[in-house]
């Protein structure tokens, strides 16, 4: 049966939660709620329902579950009444301003024992299940690096994302989804974090930042997020024990170029601008196979299923707890390691 | 008047060397010595002129230069003992093992009023010098961050290369042109460094490195070298306030979009895999330029031309001792910094 669904905050995610429900087939939209009236009746212009107050949200029976899409420094005070009034939660993300305030939210979630996620949809996204798959797949070995980037160049929104006290930054928006996708494909324990953040659009907030995450095994990932970026530079690039990764932009399909022999027979040294080079010389189709591979299926629309089958109990839900901290706590020493200018390490014992 | 020269080392770069000498406008090669036998009879085999030792080079009033291409680890005893013939000498690069070794050098050549120089051939790219000009014009405003890459997928070479006694190792091999290729760019006080190694081919030395220099006034340069790279990433990407530069690859030219307006009437959201952004919408023509440079002329029989007048005192070297030291400081501190596993603060005060 479906879940009966109120989306509270209606701005530019709260819009598209509400455009998602309404073509769901496991969640029925009952409405809205903004903090703004003039969000309110915006909603109601297009037939939608708004309630008055988060209030009358909360004491509506009929009401299973809220998903919150509101500026990130109020994302605990909503969830934890929501979580206390009964119902089950689906926070946008960043989930929380740090790590003290998600732990006071999974508490609430487990003392009333309903269901509390944090919506990475970006875990549909096609860019990044290719890596995953290719990754598990093993069919290039095992992962030396991956780097993950996302670049625009219209500088930080003006809107809350600019100031701090809000939740703004780039970390909070875009590196909360690379960082989390990144767990899913190296899973080992993360021993050291280095960040450096930009402040070119914007100085209270970070409007951009270079990440690198090390993990025990010597693997590395490293996440950058560009705002001032006017070319792009590839969206995903992993190297591995037997070959070479990228995914030029999330548009296009993921090349692959594997090696097959390690040795030629003999490597003709090229010329180069101004000097010959052996090292860098190029190989040839006799020791490399070079191919695209398919886009893998993904539908967005399997989180929202995910998430009613967990307050079903039919399935363990997608985001888990454990998973929500260790973004937060990777964040958390981002925001150290580019405060203190040194690579920081990491605690990941309590995951 | 055309300045004899003698080759010591006839391998790889000793060979190029040979090659060049001999379309030289400047140079009238006299000959080659190299210490395995079977090198000097190669050249002999072509007509080369190949002395029988290294004191026989020294001793040869006719010599008036010597370019120094033999292992790394060489280049100070050899160097030092031409300085005190009286020759003036060419140094194959790294120039040194470390800045004690460089200073010894600089010492010999101040104290015998010769030239001593170090072989930086790759001043004349033309990748390199198409972001120099970019920059110099300021037609993209001031640089915010340069990234300078080289990748290959053949390991580390199997020769002296290899080990770490003979001076081997990427840093040394190619990030010592990288280096002194920023530092022609970025001319301000450097104030910290930042590097990890790689260590797939090869557990002795780096076989691949990511380094970041920071700058005083927040500028910030990044220089990779991969050697286990099958597919690879751009050459040069230069960010900078009005816009962004890239070259593909040392035999493409400069690709630059130059921000014309910030700001545009209206951002229309993109949809992107599974979700949407107007962070990341890309800008249309409305807002920035797009235009591709014209590849800078480039001649890289200018550097001995330079060493020639810098003999006869009508030009200053090339490359400085100066530059020689901060070139060696950097690589100290990159190296000081894999070691640690930390960002390294760099003393710019006696450059």
């Amino acid at each position: 049966m479906k879940k009966n669904l109120v989306v509270i905050g209606y701005g530019g995610m709260g819009g598209w939660h509400v455009d998602h429900a309404l073509k769901s087939d496991v969640v029925n939209l009952l409405g809205i709620y903004d903090i703004k009236k003039e969000r309110c009746d915006l909603a109601r212009s297009k037939g939608i329902f708004a309630y008055d107050s988060l209030e009358e949200v909360l004491s509506d029976p009929k009401v299973d579950m809220v998903t919150v899409a509101i500026p990130n420094d109020s994302h605990k005070e909503v969830v934890v009444k929501a979580l206390n009034a009964g119902k089950n939660v689906l926070c946008e993300k960043p989930v929380a301003m740090n790590l003290a305030e998600l732990d006071e939210m999974i508490a609430a979630a487990k003392k009333n024992g309903k269901i509390f996620s944090v919506h990475q949809n970006r875990r549909f996204d096609v860019d990044f299940l290719a890596m995953k798959e290719l990754n598990d797949s093993g069919d290039i070995g095992e992962l030396i690096n991956i780097e993950s980037r996302i670049h625009g160049s219209r500088g930080i929104p003006s809107d809350w994302r600019g100031e701090k006290e809000h939740g703004g930054g780039m970390l909070l928006d875009w590196g909360v989804h690379l960082i989390d996708q990144i767990l899913q494909i190296i899973t080992t324990g993360i021993t050291k974090v280095y960040c450096e953040f930009d402040h070119i659009t914007n100085k209270e907030v970070d409007d951009g930042i270079k990440l690198t995450i090390m993990f025990e095994d010597g693997k590395k990932a490293y996440v950058e997020v560009g705002t001032y970026n006017f070319i792009d530079l590839p969206r995903f690039y992993l190297r591995a024990k037997n070959g070479t990764a990228q995914i030029r932009d999330w548009r296009e399909k993921c090349k692959v170029v594997k090696c097959k022999h390690w040795h030629e027979s003999e490597v003709v040294p090229v010329e180069t601008a101004a000097g010959l080079t052996k090292t860098m010389a190029p190989r040839d189709s006799i020791t490399v196979d070079t191919y695209e591979m398919e886009r893998p299926a993904s539908d967005v629309h399997d989180y929202y299923r995910n998430f009613v089958k967990a307050i079903d109990g039919t399935a363990a839900q997608l985001v888990t707890h454990t998973q929500m901290r260790r973004v937060m706590k990777v964040m958390e020493a981002a925001f150290k390691s580019d405060e203190l200018g040194q690579v920081v390490d990491f605690d990941d014992s309590d995951n």
